[in-house]
């Protein structure tokens, strides 16, 4: 079966095994049985079984899956195989705060940039980065070499950024503001609302 | 049909579908379409209607949802006809960033306090709000009167701050450390992981 096209739920497990893989990996296990996956991730060896024949064919019966190989195909997958160079747009206290993520490195994402408009913050350093002009953001494109971009700015600049992105070529996105985003074809912009979370959370809490 | 346990995903969308009648309202529209919704919120009409009919029968064929009635109903099946007060621990960039974060008030939260384990904090003002050392938590419950709490910290102390959360009576706790979370019935823990975020753009940008 293609492994595109996946649906969104799966695609997000996957993330997680990945990540259960790695740590594995770290800790020296050669294999890992569906029922070892539901153990670290909470998520059951029935539903691991299903997510992993959506894309082929790796455990055997009996001995588990093989951890580096797992591992090396479903990061293919994800296209999470090469590291990637990620820049955020807003050097506020959250563009701040992502800029030093330390989630990140695991996952191969590096922030080569941090971009913002605010004079008084272009040209001073955070996280070791300097604060770069984003008007300039289509200049350093090249060298910078990033398709993954981060929005942390006022709401209001948003969809302006976005198109700044775009023209650089940026074409992920991930949107801290609650705007919806316009994107072409061909770019994904994914938002973390942080009251859309607590929303959520929020009918669970009161079941 | 029973409120309670609903699928989070249809959870997610009587989200959405609450910040467009707040929307809606604002512009003091008195009714709205399914089609309408799909316009302003990118979800199928067909799926509005099926999400609605799940908590009972809203709409009237031919005029539409009752935008004030939909909306009382919806924040009460999601307990956002109250106001919510919310606690931060963790006052480094993130934590900052987040108290001060624009989006907490059309849901009615309210971020109460925030708090810290650093001495260098604790004391200082942040947002207009006081950074109170987190090994107070317990004492400040009663008037604090949260039941909400905002894990901001680096991951190694996420436990720790989770169980203390528990301890104050907080139930609802959303995560921004990797970390998953032992808690106990009756509280809810979600996580906001960005590389995660990240990780499932990846796939989709080069699909």
């Amino acid at each position: 079966m293609s492994p595109l096209g996946a649906p969104e739920p799966t695609v997000g497990r996957i993330a997680l095994y990945l990540r259960c893989l790695r740590a594995c990996q770290r800790e020296g296990l050669q294999t890992i049985s569906s029922y070892g996956i539901e153990q670290r991730t909470g998520i059951s060896s029935g539903q691991v079984r299903k997510d992993l024949s959506y894309f082929g064919e790796f455990g055997k019966p009996g001995r588990g899956y093989d951890v580096s190989a797992l591992l090396d195909r479903l990061a293919r997958i994800m296209h999470l195989h090469v590291p990637h160079r990620v820049i955020i747009v807003g050097a506020g206290h959250l563009g701040t705060a992502l800029a030093g993520y330390a989630g990140f490195a695991e996952s191969r994402f590096e922030v080569a940039a941090l971009f913002d408009n605010d004079p008084a913050k272009i040209g001073k350093q955070a996280r070791g980065l300097e604060i770069m002009d984003v008007a300039s953001l289509n200049e350093h494109k090249e060298r910078l070499g990033a398709r993954f971009g981060i929005i942390a700015t006022p709401a209001a600049s948003a969809q302006q950024v976005a198109d700044l992105m775009v023209q650089a070529g940026i074409n992920a996105i991930l949107n801290f503001t609650p705007v919806r985003l316009r994107v072409p074809e061909g770019v994904v912009a994914r938002n973390v609302d942080v009251a859309h979370e607590l929303e959520v959370l929020s009918y669970f809490a009161s079941e």
